[in-house]
C-alpha cells in the first residue's frame, strides 16, 4: 500500500499531467519523495497525475509504507514533515515549477520569446536559475544558451489573471503552527502560502508586509509623478536611442565555434559595442528579476537551428531593434545600471564586463527591494479608484490580446496569400497574355505587330505585378507582425503585474479587517497602506507608459503600413500605365 | 445471320458510338435500314457502333437475311442498292448527321453558341432544318426555340481541319456506275463523294465544278478588291452601327407566355425595331446557309432555364451587342438583304415581316450560288501563294484558338479569385483592424481615441477594397471573356472556310492532271481555275477582314482592360490615402 496524503487546499489542474485535488481529499502518493515540488499520485476518484507537494500533508497514521513504488533513489530518507504546509522550496523564490507547458506545438503566434501563457514571473525564476551560471557560460558556442526544451514556452492563450495558472489560496498563518522561515512579520499578518503566486515570488508580498530592506542611493531613486492622465514615470531627463546594425558572424577557437555579433551604438555614448544574443538574454533575465511591476519587453524568440541563415538573422535583428526601442523608451528600464552596463561597456575589456556582470547578478535592489527605490507623489491614491482602473486595464489587455492574436493570424495569412496565390494569379494572367501575343505574332500582318508587342508588354507587366505582390508583405505586413509580437510579450507580462498590485490591495483589505477586529495595530496597517500605494503608483505609471507607447507604436505602424500600401498600388498603377501607353500607336 | 457489308472507304470514328472501318473490311449490319444515313453494326474486329451508310456496300450474295434484328419499322422495304456509293441524303445538303457530341459536359468555354468543335456547316444543316418551319413557330412562347438537347454543342477542342470530324475521301466517279443526281458535270470531273465534307455541303464543290447557276442583280454584286495587304472586301459605302437597348420582358396570351424583347436602333434608319432572341437565331441560320466562306459571328448561347434572370439578360444583351458590332463591321454581312430586313422591318407590321422572312428563306443565291455574286480583281491570284497564305492562317487560327482558350480559362479563374479569395482576404484584414480598434476603445485614454477612429476607418477602407476587388471583374475581365467568346465562334468557323478553299484548290490540281492526261478539255479546267480564283479571293478577303477586326477588337479591349485596372488601383490608392490622413492628428 502506498503512502497517503490529505489535500490542504483545492488545486485545479491546468496542464497535461496534473490532476485536480479538493481540500480534505485523501490522495494516494506513488512516491513519498517530491519531484521538484510535485508529488505523483492519484486523487480519490482514481485520477492519476501530479499535484503540488505543498498542497498536501502526508498522513502520519498510515500503517504501512510500501516502498516498492518509491522513486527515492537519492539515498536520502524521505521526510514527511517537510511538506506539511511548507512549500518544498520555502519562500525564498528559488523554487522552480516544472515547465510542463513548454513543449506544446505552436502555430500562428508572434515571434517573440513568450506569449500570454508564459508569465513574467515564471521567466523570472527560470532566468534566475539559467542565466546566473559561471562566467564560463559566456564561452559557450551557442548564442541561444539552452536547448529547445529549455526555451520559454510560447503556448496557449491568455492566462488566468489570478496567478500562475494555479489557484491562489490565502490563509491566515495565525491559525497554523509552522516555522516561518522569513520570521520577520507579525503572526497577525496574512500571508499567501501559495508560493506559485506571482505576488509572493515577485517580492510584492514581502514588500507590502514590510519585509524588504535595503539602502537606496539617491541616483537610484525612481519617481512616480502625477501627470495629465494620472500617475506616470518621471521622464528620462537624458533620453537616448540605440542603433543595432551589422549582424556579423564571428568565429573563435580557430573557426570551430561561430556566433552572430550585433553592433550597438547608443546615441548618448556614441561608442559602438558588440553584443551577442546571449548577452541580450542575460540582460533580460536581470531585468525581469529586478522589476516586479515593469513590463520588460521580450527579446526575440530563441532558435536552435538555422541561426546563421540570413533570413533568421535579419528577423532577429529587426526584433532586437524593436526591443531596444522599447527599452530606451522606458523611463525606468532605460536608466537602470545593468542596461547601461550592457550598452556602454567596451566589449573588448573582458575584465570590466565581468565586473559589471557580477555586480548586476549580485544586485540586492531586486524584487521586493526594488519597490524601496520608488518615490511616490505626496497625495496617496484612492485605492477604490486604483482598483477600478486596474480592472479596466485587465479587460483592456484581454481584448487587446485577443485582437492582436487575430490580427496577427490574419496578417500572416494575408502575407502568405500575397506571396503565393496573388502572385500566381497575376502571373498566370501575364503568361496568358504572353501566349496570346505569341499566337498573334504568327500572323505577319504589319498592322498587327505593334499590338502584339503591346500585349506582350502587358504580359510582362502582369508578371511584374505578381512579383510586386510577393515582395510587398515584407514591407508592410512583416513590420505589423513584429509589432504585434512585441506587444504580445507585454500583454503576457501584465497578468503578473496586475496580480502583484491586486495582491497588495488584498493585503490592505485584510489589514483593515484585522484592525477592525483588533488583531492588528493601526500603525502596521498604515505601513501596509503606504507600501500598497507605492506598488499602485508604480503599476499605474507602468500602465500609463504602456498606453503611451502603444498609441505611439500603433499609430506609426499603421501609417507606415498605409504609406507602403499606397506606394505599392501606385507602383502597380504606373506599371499598367506604361503598358497602356504601348497601345497608343498599335 | 445478319446482313453483311463491305467498307468502300476508310472511316475513322471520332465520336462516341461510332466505330472505325477500313476499306474492304467486311462488316456485320444489325439492321439493313439506315438511321439518318448511319448503319448500326460491327466491324471485323467485333467492335460495335455506327458507321456512315454511304461508306459501305451491302453484300448481295449473302445467303440469308435474318430480320430479327431489323429496326425497319416504317413498313418500307429495305433497299440495298441505295447505299452503294450514293449517300443516303444525296447531295442536296438536306442530310443531317446526328449531333452525337452535343450532350458533353462543358466547362470553361466561352459563352457563345458554338465552339471549335461545332462547325459552321453543321450549323448550316441544323439551322436549315430547324429554323425554316411554318410561321406558327414565331408564336412559340420560348425565346430559345429548342430544347437543351437541340442546342448546338459547345464541346471539345479544336476540330480537325480536314472536314467535319470524318475523314475525307475523294475518288473519281468515272470508275463508278451510279446515277448522278446533279447530273450537270462531265463524268471526267472529280467529285468528292464524302457528303460530310464541308466542301460538298457548302456548295463549294458544285460551284467549282460549274454547277451553280442563278441570276445576280447588280445591287447584289459583292466585290473583292486588292488592298494594301492583298484581297479584301470592298468597304461598305454606307457604314452604320446598331444599338441594342432595353431588353424588356413582354407577355402575350394575357400573361401566359413571356419573352424578352430587345430594342434595336440602326444608325442608318434611326428607327427602333423590337427583336427577340429567336429572330436573331433565325437570322443567323439564314446567314450561315447563304455565305459559305464568310465567318458569320455566332449569337450568344441558348439557355433553357433562367432566361428571365437579370444577369442572364444582361449577359445576353452584351453578347448581342458584340455580335451586332461584328455584323455591322462586315462589308458583306452588313449589306445583305436578310440582315437589312431584320434591322429595319417594322416589328408591328406582321405582313411585311413575314414577306421578308419568306423571301429570305426562299433565297436562291445561297451556298454555291453565293459565289456567283462575287466579282474579283482583274488579275487572278497565284494559287501557290494562296495556298501558302491559307496554310499560314490555318496555323495562326490553331494557335489563336489555343491561346484564347487558355486566356479565357485564366481570366475566368482570375475573376473567380477576385470575387471570392481576394475580397475575403482584404475584408478579413479590414475586420481584424476593426476588432483591434474596438479593443483599443476599451481604453478611455483621450490621447488614444483619434488613433482608434483612424484604425477603425482603416478597417472600413480594407472592407471597401475587398468589395472593389469583387466588383472589378465585371468591369475589366468579363469584357475580355465576351470578346474571347465571340472570337472562339469565328475560330470555329474557319476550319470549314479553309476546307472549302482547299477543296477548290484540289479540284484545280486534279483538273490540271486530267488535262495533262488528256482526260479533260483545257477550257473546262480553265473554268475550274476561274471559279477557284473566286473562292480564293473571297476566302482571303474574309481572312483579311478577320485580321482587321481582330487587331481592332483586341487593341480596344486591352486598352479598356488596362484603363479599368488603372482606375481600379487608383481607387484603392485613394481609399488608402483617405485612411492615412485620419492618422494625421491621431
Amino acid at each position: 500500500m502506498a503512502r497517503r496524503a490529505r489535500a490542504l487546499y483545492d488545486f485545479n489542474s491546468e496542464n497535461p499531467g496534473e490532476v485536480s485535488v479538493r481540500e480534505n481529499e485523501i490522495l494516494t502518493l506513488y512516491c513519498e519523495q517530491d519531484i521538484d515540488g510535485w508529488f505523483e499520485g492519484a486523487n480519490s476518484k482514481g485520477e492519476r497525475g501530479l499535484f503540488p507537494a505543498s498542497y498536501v500533508e502526508i498522513l502520519r497514521n498510515d500503517a504501512t509504507t510500501l516502498n516498492n513504488n518509491s522513486c527515492n533513489t537519492s539515498g536520502e530518507p524521505c521526510s514527511d514533515t517537510r511538506y506539511a504546509n511548507v512549500p518544498s522550496g520555502g519562500f525564498d523564490g528559488s523554487f522552480k515549477p516544472p515547465n510542463k507547458v513548454e513543449n506544446f506545438s505552436k502555430s500562428n503566434l508572434p515571434a517573440f520569446s513568450t506569449s500570454a501563457s508564459q508569465s513574467q514571473s515564471q521567466q523570472q525564476q527560470s532566468y534566475s536559475q539559467q542565466s546566473q551560471g559561471s562566467d564560463d557560460d559566456w564561452d559557450d558556442d551557442w548564442d541561444d544558451n539552452s536547448t529547445v526544451a529549455d526555451e520559454p514556452g510560447t503556448v496557449g492563450r491568455y492566462r488566468d489573471y489570478e496567478g500562475n495558472g494555479q489557484s491562489t489560496y490565502s490563509l491566515t498563518t495565525t491559525s497554523m503552527s509552522r516555522g516561518n522561515a522569513q520570521g520577520k512579520s507579525s503572526a497577525t499578518v496574512s500571508r499567501n502560502l501559495n508560493r506559485f503566486s506571482t505576488f509572493v515570488k515577485s517580492g510584492g508580498e514581502a514588500f507590502v508586509l514590510g519585509e524588504a530592506s535595503g539602502f537606496v542611493k539617491d541616483g537610484d531613486k525612481i519617481c512616480v509623478v502625477i501627470g495629465q492622465h494620472g500617475p506616470e514615470w518621471q521622464e528620462n531627463p537624458y533620453p537616448f536611442t540605440c542603433a543595432i546594425d551589422n549582424p556579423t558572424k564571428q568565429t573563435k577557437f580557430k573557426g570551430m565555434k561561430s556566433y552572430i555579433s550585433y553592433k550597438l551604438t547608443p546615441t548618448h555614448s556614441q561608442t559602438q559595442v558588440n553584443r551577442r544574443y546571449k548577452h541580450f538574454d542575460w540582460l533580460f533575465a536581470r531585468l525581469v528579476e529586478k522589476f516586479p511591476v515593469i513590463s520588460v519587453p521580450h527579446i526575440p524568440e530563441k532558435q536552435a537551428t538555422g541561426r546563421f541563415e540570413e533570413d533568421f538573422i535579419s528577423k532577429r535583428q529587426k526584433g532586437l531593434i524593436w526591443w531596444m526601442n522599447h527599452m530606451t523608451s522606458h523611463p525606468v528600464l532605460a536608466r537602470c545600471d545593468v542596461f547601461q552596463h550592457f550598452l556602454t561597456c567596451n566589449s573588448a575589456d573582458e575584465k570590466a564586463w565581468k565586473q559589471g556582470k557580477r555586480k548586476a547578478e549580485k544586485d540586492e535592489m531586486v524584487g521586493a527591494n526594488f519597490f524601496l527605490s520608488i518615490s511616490t507623489p505626496a497625495t496617496p491614491l484612492d485605492f477604490q479608484e486604483v482598483e477600478s482602473k486596474i480592472d479596466g486595464f485587465k479587460t483592456f489587455t484581454k481584448r487587446m490580446d485577443d485582437s492582436t492574436l487575430q490580427l496577427n493570424a490574419t496578417v500572416n495569412e494575408f502575407a502568405r496569400k500575397q506571396i503565393s496565390g496573388f502572385k500566381k494569379e497575376y502571373q498566370k494572367v501575364g503568361f496568358s497574355f504572353k501566349v496570346l501575343s505569341q499566337a498573334f505574332e504568327i500572323d505577319q500582318q504589319p498592322y498587327s505587330s505593334k499590338l502584339n508587342q503591346a500585349i506582350s508588354f502587358t504580359g510582362d507587366a502582369y508578371e511584374s505585378i505578381g512579383e510586386f505582390f510577393a515582395e510587398q508583405p515584407s514591407k508592410d505586413l512583416d513590420p505589423i507582425t513584429d509589432l504585434l509580437a512585441l506587444y504580445q510579450g507585454h500583454l503576457a507580462n501584465y497578468p503578473d503585474i496586475i496580480h502583484v498590485q491586486k495582491g497588495a490591495l488584498t493585503k490592505v483589505k485584510e489589514s483593515q479587517k484585522h484592525v477592525e477586529e483588533g488583531k492588528m495595530d493601526p500603525s502596521q496597517a498604515e505601513g501596509i497602506n503606504e507600501r500598497c500605494n507605492i506598488i499602485s503608483c508604480a503599476t499605474l505609471a507602468e500602465i500609463q507608459h504602456f498606453h503611451h507607447i502603444r498609441v505611439r507604436d500603433f499609430k506609426a505602424q499603421m501609417q507606415h503600413h498605409l504609406q507602403q500600401q499606397i506606394t505599392f498600388f501606385q507602383k502597380i498603377t504606373s506599371k499598367l500605365e506604361e503598358a497602356l501607353q504601348k497601345y497608343d500607336n498599335a
